[in-house]
């Protein structure tokens, strides 16, 4: 896939491999996160323990957005498949624009689930993939840093749903303008659905988690990611998700026909 | 290990064991780096076709200074394991600071091999581990990403020498007073190398290399790490750097006694 050439972006058997990809990624980032407890103080806004100055939010959003604001001069969101946390924090770009050709509806920044994404990973994720539930004032740090990765590839997979959506819609026309014309949104729900697909996705995602998630060298020792869990966050979080993303992008998609 | 209490940081088990952590942590970050060819622009100073305003050095240099500079406000040198890359423009944290016991000695920050750690990543490592020699301009911003990550775990990897030396001093002092007075840089060297662990570490990374490195439900697949080149980073570059680091810090440890 080459942002460069739309005819690769929306293929959908490159957007397949580019998830399949994702999807260790976002392995390797649960396991980093699993080494540490769940912390919920990193999340809490303006909490009495951890005051930061000048800022109203937790301590992941204060990492986030900094971070945020030096990969955004770096052009980090100037590419189609990035979607900032805090879209009215990012900054101009050091170096010249990408040009990128356009893939999908000049709209699609504004299709962006990344607040719900937050949520999700906050109060269901991190107590899924943590150690334990608790606290560990010395790594806030790092929790924050690892959470920050988790997040990004999390939302990264999710809005790819975009392309999914634009390689469906440029599939069958007339199908989906006439489910969008008629905000048939079950109707749009139901063609996007590959119950087949996402059934090998979950096949895939257990046997990663059974191979990923202990040291191979030590397979008695500690497990750092379950096929249940992980099956789990994509079943009831990620695929529903990125379907959201997709039915979000759809209905608006005749804005720009 | 616990930073918080010096006995368990100094116990050899749990240096070991964070130390094979830290190894799966490596391997995750080459496997994100393998998907993007080398991008030798991202390393050079000053380069017309990336010119960065205000600033020498190269677009790598521009990213992990930004990066630090974030990460140091949370804390993220404080911690005996951290060493930056840019001691120089890390800033005063915006949270309080952790009290953390002395474990090194009070010079140990200044052990800090981290410029020769990017000088062998950039024109060793890279090229082992990229998916081959070439630019990919749409790519820069991801690939320094990633080459961050990739170096502050091998830079985290190679200092933690700085325990183990320490351990090893304090589990017999006359043995390495006696060397350090006497400048006996052949006798230390020999008296923190352990073969039998070392061939252990290695044996380990091929199996780990083995399992990481391809997709388990598709064996037959793109191999994104091989066996030998992981070997290879660890036997002619992690473990020798380690061992200076060590040597480094042992020489200087009569200052403190």
């Amino acid at each position: 896939m080459d942002f460069l050439k739309p005819a690769t972006v929306l293929d959908l058997k490159n957007i397949r491999d580019e998830l399949v990809k994702m999807e260790d990624t976002i392995i390797f980032k649960f396991i980093e996160r699993s080494h540490f407890p769940t912390c919920p103080t990193v999340y809490k806004e303006n909490d009495p323990h951890l005051p930061i100055p000048d800022f109203e939010g937790s301590f992941l959003d204060w990492a986030l957005m900094h971070s945020e604001m030096t990969d955004s001069q770096i052009r980090r969101f100037e590419s189609p498949d990035e979607t900032p946390f805090f879209p009215d924090k990012i900054l101009k770009p050091i170096l010249p624009s990408i040009q990128y050709p356009r893939v999908l509806a000049s709209y699609s920044p504004e299709v962006n689930f990344n607040n719900e994404i937050k949520e999700v990973y906050i109060n269901q994720i991190t107590h899924l993939i943590s150690r334990y539930d608790g606290e560990s004032w010395e790594n806030f740090g790092s929790v924050a840093t690892i959470d920050i990765q988790c997040l990004q590839s999390l939302s990264r997979r999710i809005h790819f749903g975009k392309f999914v959506a634009e390689a469906k819609f440029q599939a069958d026309r007339p199908l989906y303008i006439k489910m969008i014309q008629e905000k048939d949104i079950d109707g749009i729900y139901r063609n996007i659905t590959n119950s087949a697909v996402e059934e090998k996705i979950l096949e895939r995602l257990r046997v990663k988690a059974e191979v990923y998630g202990v040291d191979p060298t030590n397979k008695a020792g500690y497990r750092k990611i379950t096929p249940a869990y992980l099956v789990d966050i994509y079943k009831k979080l990620v695929i529903p998700l990125t379907k959201k993303v997709e039915v979000d992008y759809l209905l608006r998609r005749l804005e720009c026909e």
